[in-house]
């Protein structure tokens, strides 16, 4: 199997998983405009489905069926989707997958509505499970989805707190907690488990599983991070350095600002505390009166008369910053730094994988080769 | 029991549920502050604890015990809070129970990650309860409140489609189809069902529960309608004519917008599209203007030249607006027209609790007393 068959393997299980969340998410509904039809809108723009193949992949590799685990990958996929529609309102993003977020097309409070209504409705594929597989099973796996929800909104409110706080100064072990709690909980762990938990795995299995996710986790977040500053922007079809100019909290920046010099870290966190031009985390004036003046509250003299007044704001962030930061991160070769750390989880978790002593097959080939090729991908 | 007693009532499952609720939420957690915290924050605030309470009774008056019902009660209650956290990040309130909303506190972003945080936490004891009421019932509790999270999801989505669409005009049956989803099914039909699975109520009787609380809830919201109007704001403690402000949908208006004559219509109409002055539904201008300056974004200088703009804006609701809408509802009537049906649905909803046909007790007692006390109470 080359990457082209992970393709293969992905495209596969997002067909499957698309079309029982199609079953579940009843548009015909008279509730289907301003809820339903909106719960398929993230769920059907381009995407890799890694988490549902995850979880399908782990569950046949270990000798369990696709039927099995098909409602439980439907599940995570739409958690998934909720997360990104709560994220992307708290982050006040503009995009996802390259097209407007949700809440920039139908204002705030629809966004947030239909989340939740995706977290009540992705509980009806592991209450069905209990007729699939049995009230034991179907109860662990409610358990493991109701612990991944609880640790990803403590990943978040974690980050969420620095943010806050303007804290960019993080200490690495903070940096991976927040990993292992926002990231490897839900796209990792929890997929892994549920689809071992199908299998019936042992609790060894189980175990060994789990810390292969964490370090999977670990890695792919670490891989995010340093392709968002490297990448080709045509190859990797989001934003290149767009994690400098919102000041995500990434282990690269993390080493930057922990080796370089007193004075670039002061300089360093002076650029960070600044917000981006547009689409700041809060309130942007410009942002503000540009939608004041479509939604007609303020008319064009109105208009006209405060537009000066956006040279006149705060401090923005600007490219001469975003250069410094990334000519930093070069200079105390933080990408270096972080992609080897990402590399020495990932071999790790393709050695633990080989001791699971599971029978060769496609499935297992998946995950395999997922480990290999978590920290070279271009996207 | 008189009122007091159904206070007292309310207060003894109150600080029950309160001391449940503690046992579930980990405050001590690395993750206190920002999301373990603040979950508590809205609980302990001065409340009711109705759903709670209502779970506890029905369970009881069917000779169900306290200790079976408690930790389903205690998931109702963080549940009704993640939607109160949740529906005023949508509705961009000011004020919940006499104190600043949680958003207005600490941000839009931590407050959807806590409301999210809560619903996550809210299924831990459901899942605790496989061990104290066996599988097959902890699931059949679990379905419930999975129901129960999609009915709020779609009553409060058609109420936002209402709001996005400025319609104001709906029909009778909409609105009652709009208070069985977002007011009965959470605050009434759960609460009432889930007590009566725990105390292993047979069929015949959770339908007839399931009809006295879907009479119950509108009569509740009607009445909650009508306090809007009417009460005494001391005794209320609320925004008096705040539903008129807000352009909230109610049956009052509903009737007495299908009842007026067609120029009131028009005049009623016209008023209902305009904002409210302060803390509109959508960004109003003004608080824009004064959250950028207490947050830096815009100092004294520009603030001054853009304040005289304020005058210029969109025309608003005015105190004239309001009285009209007020002097509307009371000529047509609607008030006592609203105030009947919510009335007739008590007095229904009374005579079927007699049908129960349960052992006299103060949980039986108490069902009856807000049966009769809901569309009388001043508060």
């Amino acid at each position: 199997m080359s990457p082209p068959l992970i393709d293969e393997y992905l495209e596969e299980c997002r067909e499957l998983v698309l079309d029982e969340i199609r079953h579940v998410v009843p548009t015909r509904s008279r509730y289907g405009p301003a809820l339903y039809d909106l719960m398929l809108d993230y769920p059907l723009r381009s995407a890799k489905g890694l988490r549902p193949a995850v979880c399908i992949a782990t569950c046949r590799a270990l000798g369990g069926t696709l039927e099995g685990v098909l409602k439980s990958a439907a599940t995570l996929e739409l958690y998934h989707n909720a997360f990104l529609i709560h994220d992307d309102v708290e982050d006040d993003s503009e995009k996802r997958r390259d097209e407007p977020t949700l809440h920039r097309l139908h204002g705030v409070p629809i966004a947030v509505n239909v989340g939740d209504g995706m977290l009540a409705l992705a509980l009806t594929p592991l209450l069905d499970n209990t007729r699939l597989l049995g009230l034991g099973k179907a109860l662990a796996i409610l358990q493991c989805v109701a612990r991944m929800a609880r640790e990803s909104a403590e990943g978040q409110a974690l980050e969420l707190s620095w943010i806050r706080g303007a804290r960019y100064a993080v200490r690495e072990q903070d940096y991976f907690r927040m990993v292992h709690k926002k990231t490897s909980w839900y796209s990792f762990i929890a997929p892994m488990r549920i689809g071992a938990l199908v299998a019936n795995a042992e609790r060894a299995r189980l175990r060994l599983l789990g810390t292969v996710a964490a370090l999977l986790g670990a890695a792919f977040q670490i891989q995010d991070d340093v392709l968002n500053l490297t990448a080709e922007e045509r190859v990797y079809g989001k934003e290149l350095d767009g994690d400098l100019w919102e000041g995500k909290h990434t282990l690269i920046l993390t080493h930057a600002l922990a080796t370089c010099s007193a004075a670039e870290r002061e300089r360093a966190l002076a650029i960070l505390q600044k917000p981006r031009p547009s689409a700041t985390r809060h309130a942007s004036f410009e942002r503000v009166l540009w939608s004041l003046r479509a939604e007609g509250v303020l008319d064009e003299t109105a208009f006209a008369r405060l537009a000066p007044l956006l040279e006149q704001q705060a401090p923005k962030k600007t490219p001469e910053d975003v250069a410094f930061l990334a000519g930093l991160v070069r200079r105390t070769g933080s990408l270096d730094y972080a992609q080897a750390k990402a590399v020495a989880r990932a071999r790790r978790a393709r050695r633990l994988l080989a001791q699971l002593t599971a029978t060769p097959s496609v499935h297992l080939r998946f995950l395999e080769m997922l480990a290999e090729f978590v920290t070279s991908r271009a996207r």
